[in-house]
């Protein structure tokens, strides 16, 4: 099938300029692209005119949280009403309340809640999503969540790589005693659920409010044991030296990263750790330092843009959105935005078979109602998608 | 026919305490609601169980600039590469590239172009939409704008207030003679576009980069002459004295009002001109002075909340993301931000047949898969709406 009249964004994120390419065709077989170039110069086959559409690659969310029980709607409605965090916290709020909504919530519930937020996402062209374990620190629970996430990937046509985030949050039952709580609970269940099938790769939150960089160093060792790859929630509210340890670790990427430094910028770029920007928590969160977007530039870091879809700190279920709040609140170009979901994501990802469209990888492609890349992430609160491919099927 | 089964925000805003209704019934006859109350009194007729889901009044973007020529993409992408905005007009950018967009345009087309933009607000359950004309700055463009926006009313289940804003800026071939531009242009164009039946309301925008408040007086002024309402944008970017114009003049509304003052929202509570707050610029211009919202809640001002959707300062098509932004950037509680969206809005535009769910009013309803109204406002992005009523029709 030649997909033909459409204008290509490639995103090929080592061109030097990405530009658009004029009436291009795509030769898709077998799930994959087969072939791309000018129109002029397309293989002869049966034909799908897009009417001078724009195609990208389908998007690609790398951080989400989107399997939860629960909601925090009513948390949020205190705050405004001018109740503290603090307050919220004990009377068993913030994390906490979602914890106890997704330990009683069964597989099928988890599901249920979390498909139409996967909708969300799917009609605005994403075909790869990462969802996360770590609201149930304790192994039932945290297998129950990623046994919803592979079920997520049946029921849609969507990819989604599990991530087993147990050091998310010491749960209430472990209260000051941390250490006992990963040795005990966390790492074992890593080891459980991965050998069931169920982990793709690893997570840790390494922040003053979480875990320290050597306790999340024992984690991301625990899964090197296990041969998975890692990744890291730094420096999202005070530098704690994450980033450096991600960087050691050869992580896929490190997650928010508002507080790295240059050198930290320095150090990601030799390790080709992906700085994985989620604007949505920073916007919520109301934050006022943004992650070093120069030093990255300068060094030549990846950077990805995610969702971080969680029902706290980003109850955000746009990706387009959020390249919109990462040109306006971090200042990256449209380019840089649609390159962070697509092929920045990939690499978050360890996916090296999507996020370009190139001969050779997977058709995952978005067809858009736009002309200019740039609409995509100028645009707020809007959704130009035309539709999806996904592994070649239009849907 | 009774709507059964359902939970009530009724958007009552002098109810002390916006209280959903649990277990509630509505009758629609004729297009409006004719009773309101317990499921166990509802009178006999045909009904439709809405299985427990939540029922609002249907929302109102009560100030757009929907209509218009273009899109400013580049124009994002090239401030986000480093261009100066002072560059970017004097490229004929900013406001001047829509004018020139939209006075290349014909009624068919600004139609074309504004429809997905307008259907994106109705599928979140929108159901009244202002429309300003003010990027034609001639007679023949202010015309063909408001014809559009007719238009628009009459190829969708939307109710469309027009507004005359030819008082927007001054066109190129006025340059330096915005006295000549008003006396001229402008109130010329206003009588008589408002004896051809197109304005429903005038507005203004008095600022430091658009007219002074003397200007904007003679503009609403004129407005009075010819017995219609007036608004004004107001102090946006500086306080100029345009909220106590606005009160002055017994304006239904003054709009984006950042920099009102106490005294301000005084005057504003004594003439009933309600505060239009327009998240969706701020967060685009990223600006920091917020409205005084803690001056208008002890005034009594009624705050409403509207997309601004334009194609420079706020490229905005979600009215749920203009109340989340309400809420995150301005502080406002989610149940403000509801009435922001119902109640004040509908005062807003001076319409008091809409934007509560009460007898004799239209059967303008939104039902949404959502429980706690808070949920509206929270969610980033997400579109919970099951259908709407519009005059008593589901759609």
């Amino acid at each position: 099938m030649i997909l033909t009249n459409l204008r290509l964004a490639d995103c090929n994120p080592d061109a030097t300029q990405s530009a658009v390419i004029e009436d291009a065709a795509i030769e898709i077989f077998d799930g994959h692209i087969r072939w791309v170039g000018p129109r002029a110069d397309s293989p002869p086959g049966p034909v799908t005119d897009l009417g001078g559409r724009l195609v990208t690659p389908a998007l690609i969310d790398c951080h989400t949280h989107l399997v939860h029980g629960g909601h925090r709607a009513g948390e949020f409605a205190k705050r405004l009403n001018g109740m503290t965090y603090a307050r919220i916290a004990g009377e068993g709020g913030g994390i906490l309340a979602t914890l106890s909504a997704t330990r009683t919530a069964s597989v099928d519930d988890l599901v249920r809640q979390a498909l139409p937020r996967l909708d969300a996402l799917l009609a605005e062209g994403v075909a790869t999503v990462e969802v996360k374990s770590g609201y149930g620190l304790d192994l039932a629970t945290e297998r129950r969540m990623l046994q919803a996430a592979r079920r997520l990937g049946g029921l849609r046509p969507v990819e989604i790589v599990t991530t087993f985030l147990g050091a998310h949050a010491v749960p209430p039952e472990f209260k000051g005693r941390s250490d006992a709580y990963l040795a005990e609970v966390c790492i074992p269940a890593l080891t459980t659920l991965a050998s069931e099938g169920l982990v793709d790769q690893v997570d840790a939150f390494c922040e003053t409010i979480a875990f320290t960089t050597d306790q999340a160093a024992t984690v991301l060792a625990a899964a090197k044991a296990l041969n998975l790859p890692v990744k890291l929630h730094a420096e999202q509210l005070a530098h704690t030296g994450g980033t450096a340890l991600a960087a050691r670790a050869a992580a896929l990427s490190a997650d928010h990263v508002e507080y790295a430094t240059t050198q930290d910028a320095a150090l990601m770029a030799a390790s080709g750790t992906v700085a994985v920007l989620l604007p949505g928590a920073f916007y919520t969160l109301q934050e006022r330092q943004g992650p070093p977007v120069a030093a990255f530039r300068e060094h030549g870091v990846s950077m990805a843009v995610a969702t971080d879809c969680n029902p706290g700190s980003s109850p955000l279920t746009s990706l387009l959105l959020a390249m919109n709040m990462a040109c306006t609140l971090f200042g990256l170009t449209p380019s840089e935005a649609l390159l962070g979901t697509t092929a920045h994501a990939a690499r978050a990802l360890g996916k090296a078979d999507r996020g370009r469209v190139a001969p050779g990888l997977r058709a995952d492609l978005a067809v858009w109602n736009v002309t200019d890349p740039s609409e995509l992430a100028y645009r707020i609160g809007f959704n130009p998608l035309f539709y999806r491919y996904f592994n070649g099927i239009s849907c």
